[in-house]
């Protein structure tokens, strides 16, 4: 069950509900996010919640059977919409793209994808600067100082980045530098940094995890949120299974399932959920018309000289294609179920 | 490597290139099919393949380093139409429909189907008479008296149907009753079935395994041409993974990655893919974006009380938006790749 | 619920046990095995069950409320013993090791084996005669006049043997020259063969699927139970997974977990469940610590050289030392956990 | 290709080896741990590396073709022997056994406990401070106040600590009460966190991750070792399959796997490779044949009232008897492979 309280609630009227929910034996987390007061309690629910309702500095409440809580679609049934400025946003409606290449690697390709971006009327770009690697011996990423750099060539043009947090420690290192918050696939249950970015009011993008559940991927939300923030996105990626034709097999079915159950907006990541080139743009398509929020994907000008993930990356050439064909697509789909 | 012989190659001619294939180490099959003659060549080819292309009887040559030979892309690279009638085909250009329940119940059931799908325009009706069961408890079908009376009715009323075949010795007993023999999940590797299909001249759908790979799958189909039966559709069906959220997870990858592959038809099947009626649609449509030539999808009039799979049929009013929209969809993809 | 039925049990005495059940709301099925008669009911109980454990005719009465019923150890807790000769049985105590090749090949092949095999003490020789291949150009074994060698070379030195059927028009063939029927791991789920097994009285060795689940195993054993065979052994030989470092994972929890779920033997397959040969010891060891009443392993003279599966085949040097310690850690897993 | 300095090399034979590396093209990276300075140099070997292996200061080199470098086996063949004590340590022979709950709960659980483990003559407790949960709302752990508490008691009675740390930031808080830092299968694959603890001069175990693969689990110790820590211990802890019927599926081809591609201790954790008390016994055996060198289990006084993970908990009177039986077995195993 979830109370959200009224934001002048009196301190004796939080008590009297406290001490109402503690004799009804539940066990109480109190959540103060930037947008408001929960009252997030578990345990049975055998009376009829208008009595708590109905108390003084009560403003919703509702019955949320799942796991999770404040994340699910039992709680909040409208859409949420992560605002990052007044034109940018994604969920809710409208279709966001983040594009970019998975590693920022120079001041020059910045710069060329920005104007490309700009040109695609593309308002956020995607570039990991922290980059998680299997091997110790792999290109790590250009770094802090990368970020600094990255994020200022974006600002000053009107783009926003998204870019991978990997521990707690690094979120105020990155903070004045980063516009979203992104959680990979290989962190998807690092609770502490979930944790830590509860903290923060930026937006959190959370990637399943390499063979995460649905609602593993729920739970860790429910971290972020539970901690203070509600700007959260979730984002297939695809799945670990014993198809070894492609990188990771692409879980359709996450989509239409995680818009069901909850309210957060919903990313679809096809570089990662194919891992080819040739891939992208049906699988970006297919994607669209199960109900996905937006899409990241990666580009790079040479794809062949790219310093991580060149065989997943598309072209400008093909970009440009992609980023139309998914336009269209939304808006059919749009129209389509609004028939 | 594939050599394509002349129907009329004398019969010296032949052993001539049989001599030469000899001579050249690699181990033939001749496959001889109801469209053609084959000679599918396994072994290094480190000779130039013009010497055999321009003996006497050959018609057509070419290397297919595929394990997958005859239903490789690389064999032949336009899309395969199987024929069922003159208006009614799978594959090639056009979205296939086949609908209907997932057991055939009685008379009554088949012609209230056949009626909503005259009504909606769709030419092929799936129902099974033999149903694989995991428990031997649980209601197996009609069986080959129900059969023939699905068969009888739809035949009337100018509907083709495709049911399950579940071991060679019932292909005989069924053929003058059936259309499209399907083998389904748990007999995608049924070797046997698959070499008796390939000696039988209607057309074969094979559903992808439980846990099947993509290059499994290709692999049957090759039994089934390699048997003589060209007239072969595949279908991705979803397969087993460790997520619990849905009955299995349909792998939208695999509708591209067999197309690129193969020359065959590839068709969807949402009702088992995702195992739940208010996900059937938006993985449909997605499929359909994917390049899917057609669905296979379950429906029934009052699908609480089918005997079978009635969680994942859909009835006939979300049916026939489901049809409209999947035929929009396929359209609208159609405009969209042209451009 | 499983009624056992007296053998002699009168017409009426069985009629009215069947009235009684009907009248219960339960659906009922009679199993006649060449052991026993059963009545399978299926539905809710919701009475005291010795109202029918008193009536004439009633042998024995058990609630079963697992969806496998027959094969449960719910209805028999004592292990079964599949006997093939007076000395030469599986399950119930002692260890047995059935050895061979993966592809029967030739006389002098089979002959080798035989005096390796006697030398060893091992009284049943495996060997496929039929194989499934993924691919239909790969080698499909030496068929049945290859059976009829392999088993009567064997069968005159006093070796049974064990080979796949894949269909069930093959049982009769091959009946006359077989010792087990195995079904592979590609047919666990090809329920016609389970079902046409059931009607024979040799023992049936099935293979869990590539992906199966342990209740699929069993609801693909209470096929044949149900079917009237009796003699069952069950084989763990490696799921499909997402690790690519071996060919399958064995999976050694399936071992105590079948062993408790099932009265039914159950034999490992290292071979299989790892695919190489320098794992098969440390695996085969560990499954016998697990419970495994016997394990079945792919050796041959020259691995090589094999037709199939040389690289997880043993040399007779090396399987000769697997059956020293396979028998020895059998023997200290008895005396262990009689302490 | 590794290449081990002289403890006491000069500055100038250092730079001429560094000169010859970079005149071959290889991209070489230097490792200064505990024990000694290595020398990782990564690109094509296409000369005689005795070239170098005569240069001054040089005391040992390896190609090593794998991916991980340092941890592998074809840098070090003998098994490295992780001392905890002059009596405590894992690795290279004598069964390790790390036993306690899963979480620690209060000073009088850590005491009978500390009893139980020494009256059974147990080196190592196990017991979670920090829990990581899917649900923000379960239980987290007592904290750093009961890691001190832990400790305390432990530390004076002659009995290490083995714990999960969950973040960089907590190991400078947690390195004066423990013994040996635990990375969680959540955590297997936290970069950051694993760069840290190569800084640290403290055993770190690796659990693999839920899905992680063989090579994944090997790369992250290599993590840890280049970055400077050699004292590192695997862990297989069952992964992530389609099964439902056990909470994972412990993977018994890995012990063996590990063994052979690493020279770093394997300890098996029968009670998350399985989820369940009656599986523990078998699957820990079984371990133990397949050549583990310890385990770590779960136990509880009482594991009906444990604070988390009961159900995989073993008794006291339970453990006792797995203590007694993994000990027979590890020395029957050595014995038997002795022969």
């Amino acid at each position: 069950m979830i109370i959200q309280l009224e934001k002048n609630i009196s301190r004796q009227a939080k008590i009297n509900i406290l001490d109402l929910l503690a004799e009804k034996q539940l066990k109480t987390k109190e959540v103060a996010t930037q947008v408001s007061i929960y009252l997030v309690s578990i345990g049975m629910i055998n009376f009829d919640i208008r009595e708590i309702g109905n108390m003084d500095g009560v403003k919703d409440i509702h019955k949320v059977d799942d796991n999770y809580k404040l994340v699910s679609s039992k709680w909040k049934v409208k859409p949420t919409k992560v605002v990052l400025d007044k034109d940018v946003y994604v969920g809710s409606n409208g279709f966001s793209i983040m594009a970019g290449p998975c590693s920022v690697e120079n001041e020059n390709q910045v710069h060329q994808m920005v104007d490309f971006l700009k040109e695609n009327d593309i308002k956020i770009m995607r570039g990991g600067v922290f980059k998680p690697r299997s091997s110790p011996y792999s290109f790590r990423g250009v770094g802090i100082e990368g970020l600094k750099m990255f994020y200022g060539i974006c600002n000053a043009h009107g783009i926003k980045i998204i870019t991978e947090v990997m521990e707690p420690e690094q979120i105020d290192l990155m903070y004045d530098y980063i516009d979203i918050f992104q959680v990979g696939a290989r962190n998807s249950q690092n609770f502490n940094l979930l944790d830590a970015l509860g903290k923060v009011d930026k937006p959190v993008m959370i990637k399943r995890g390499l063979s995460g559940t649905i609602d593993e991927l729920l739970y860790s939300a429910e971290y972020v949120f539970s901690g203070g923030n509600e700007k959260i996105i979730l984002c297939e990626r695809g799945i670990r299974t014993y198809e070894k034709a492609y990188r990771n097999t692409f879980d359709i079915n996450a989509v239409p399932v995680l818009k069901e159950k909850s309210h957060l907006p919903v990313i679809i990541d096809p570089s990662h959920g194919t891992g080819a080139r040739h891939l992208i743009e049906p699988v970006a398509l297919a994607g669209i018309m199960a109900g996905a929020d937006g899409a990241i994907v990666e580009i790079h000008k040479q794809p062949e000289k790219a310093m991580s993930d060149g065989q997943q990356s598309l072209d400008f050439y093909e970009a440009k294609i992609l980023f139309e064909r998914m336009r269209k697509t939304y808006s059919f789909n749009k129209r389509l179920s609004a028939n």
